[in-house]
This record gives C-alpha cells, sequence and structure tokens, in this order.
C-alpha cells in the first residue's frame, strides 16, 4: 500500500470509467514521475474546466461561454438544427466536419424506466427554438438504438404542422464493412433502404 | 470537436499511460457530468499530492513526511532492508503484509545505455545504511528479469565482507500456475532450484 494520500488520489482515479484499481496505480505512478510538469497542469486544467465550463442555455453543448462557440460562430448555418442524444454525439459530427450548421444536445433519450420526459430532454426548447429563429431543416441525429429512434420518432411527431423539413441519418452497410461480418439488422435495414444505381 | 479547453483537458487526460484519445474523452465527458463532486476533488487531491508528496530521504518511497511512514514506524524491523527496482513493487509487497522490514528503492536499474548508473540507483546510500545501523538482512526483490538480474548481482558484489546476510526472492513455478502454460526459462529454473520434500 502507498501512503495514504496516495492511495486516496488512486482511489479517485479507479472511480473514472474504464479503470481498474490497477491501471489507477499505474496513472498516479506516472504523474508523481512528473509532478511539477503533468500533474500540478492536470489539476489546475481540471479546476478550470470545473469552474469556466457551463451548458450553451441556446444547444445544450459544454462550453466556456454561452451561447457556446458553435452556436456563435456567425459562418454557421443558424437555420439548420442537428439534434444528437449526448455530447460526444455532437464531438464525433464535428470531428467529421460534415455538418455547418448548429445543434440541439438532448442529453439523453426517453425513458418511462429512468423518468427521461421531453422536459429533461429540453425539447419544449427545441421546439421555441424552432418558431424563433427561422429554422429549415431538423436533422435526427440520435443514436441507431431503440430508445434513439424511438425519440426521434417522438420528436417527429412534436413537428408536424410546424413546416420544418425533418430528416434522418441514413442507415446502412458501415463504409468498409464486410457483408459477412454484418449483423442481420443492418443488413435488413440496407436491403430495405437500397436505392436505384 | 469539444470546445478548445475542454480539448485541452482531454489532451491532458491522453498523455497518461494506457489511455487513447477515445477513453480521454470518455473520462472527462465522466468528469463534465460529476463537475462539483469528482472533478474538483480529483483537482484538489492531484494538486495536495503535487505539493506535499516527496522522496523519502532514508529509503526512496514517495510520502508526506521523511522519514516515509514506513521508515517512521516503529513497530516494524530497523534491521532488514528490502531492496526493490520502483515504487509499485513496494506497494505490491505491502499489500502482500509479508514484510514488516524497511525499504530501499532504488528508482531502476543498472543501465549503461540510459546511463544509470550506481549513484542514481543510491546504492552508495544503500552501503552508508548497511554501516549506519545494525542491518542484519539485505533482501534482494529486484525483478526477475536481466536487468533486474544483473543489478542483485552487483548489489551482492557490493556487500561482500560486509557482513550482512543477503537474500533474493525464490524463483520457480507460480502458485496457481500450470506446468503446461509456463515458459521454458522458468519450468528450467523451477527443476534446477527443485527442494528436496
Amino acid at each position: 500500500m502507498a501512503s495514504p494520500l496516495i492511495e486516496s488520489l488512486i482511489a479517485q482515479f479507479g472511480r473514472l470509467p474504464g479503470l481498474g484499481p490497477r491501471s489507477a496505480r499505474r496513472m498516479v505512478l506516472h504523474l508523481l514521475r512528473a509532478k511539477d510538469t503533468h500533474m500540478l497542469t492536470l489539476a489546475d486544467k481540471l479546476r478550470e474546466v470545473a469552474t469556466h465550463v457551463t451548458a450553451c442555455l441556446e444547444c445544450g453543448n459544454l462550453d466556456t461561454q454561452s451561447p457556446c462557440h458553435i452556436c456563435a460562430d456567425a459562418r454557421r448555418d443558424p437555420h439548420s438544427i442537428c439534434v444528437v442524444e449526448e455530447l460526444p454525439d455532437l464531438w464525433a459530427i464535428e470531428r467529421s466536419g460534415m455538418f455547418k450548421g448548429t445543434y440541439h444536445v438532448l442529453g439523453g433519450t426517453l425513458s418511462a424506466l429512468h423518468g427521461t420526459g421531453p422536459d429533461e430532454l429540453k425539447i419544449p426548447r427545441l421546439l421555441t427554438r424552432l418558431q424563433e429563429k427561422n429554422i429549415q431543416e431538423v436533422i435526427l441525429a440520435t443514436n441507431a438504438t431503440v430508445a434513439g429512434q424511438t425519440t426521434a420518432h417522438y420528436i417527429t411527431d412534436q413537428l408536424q404542422g410546424l413546416n420544418v423539413k425533418t430528416t434522418q441519418l441514413a442507415q446502412g452497410i458501415p463504409v468498409g464493412a464486410e457483408l459477412d461480418y454484418l449483423d442481420d439488422g443492418t443488413l435488413f435495414t440496407a436491403f430495405q433502404a437500397r436505392k436505384g444505381v
């Protein structure tokens, strides 16, 4: 066992997702060897993020400013909203560089079990944004899971009669995939959604 | 991409051993969801460890005090020194609860390639400790690797004529191992070191 203070730091690291006691110990050891460079920087950065980062009141993205740097960016199209479940989904779409509109981060999916209703997902806020600004397209980019698709379906229902083009990400065979290794559900969807060449 | 501040925190996590950009992102996301509880605690703990933890001047262990809580513990035998390569080796032996003496943390192994000589490993300091205190046994608990064994051999040479009992951890078949899965080196060593029943 290490000294009590070091043990308590190891315990803090061990609570992070995907880290067991062994890897937590390895990380703390690495940091102990780079106390002035890495360890203090990490401490400062964590404190800075914890105190300065807030949710964007517009879209739910986390940033040091609200509206966030995406909502505030004049070069982005404010008339197109991409609806995602969680922050990492937004990050993934941003990494792809495909989308130049704005976002709406739900923060989860509809779930009676977990008590997540439309209000928790800020769906009323999404509807207000649609009415306030002249939104032309809502892209539903929820996960291709049952929960994600149910949520997308619910939002589609709410958008009825609002005169907004609603689209959803295409489902099918992922780029680079081999048919032999695909699950039946994906193959089925890809067959059903087949297009003329 | 996340906001620049969050991205820089992800980069800090990504520099930790065994973490790729994906798992670093996952951890930061977890921390963002527990800003007040986990994130600030982790920041404070990191700062506390970075500022308060120092190497024990006696044995090289890291602790908030020097002599460390092991060297300062009156219930431990100060006449027995266990020589280990690195801090995690000390932690592992402490976890086993087997050893009730004191330690000497080398901080590595002898290596011409990396320029690690006897001075870097505080071997002169070990010899001074042997002469100052009435040490009865030195247990060489370096790793069973070529570098570890070379270092143990060098220390054994230095201890010649000092009238100190020098021992080394037994090598052989690990508890619970199946012969079929053992490497040849271990089997060879276990055969050579066989004992009467």
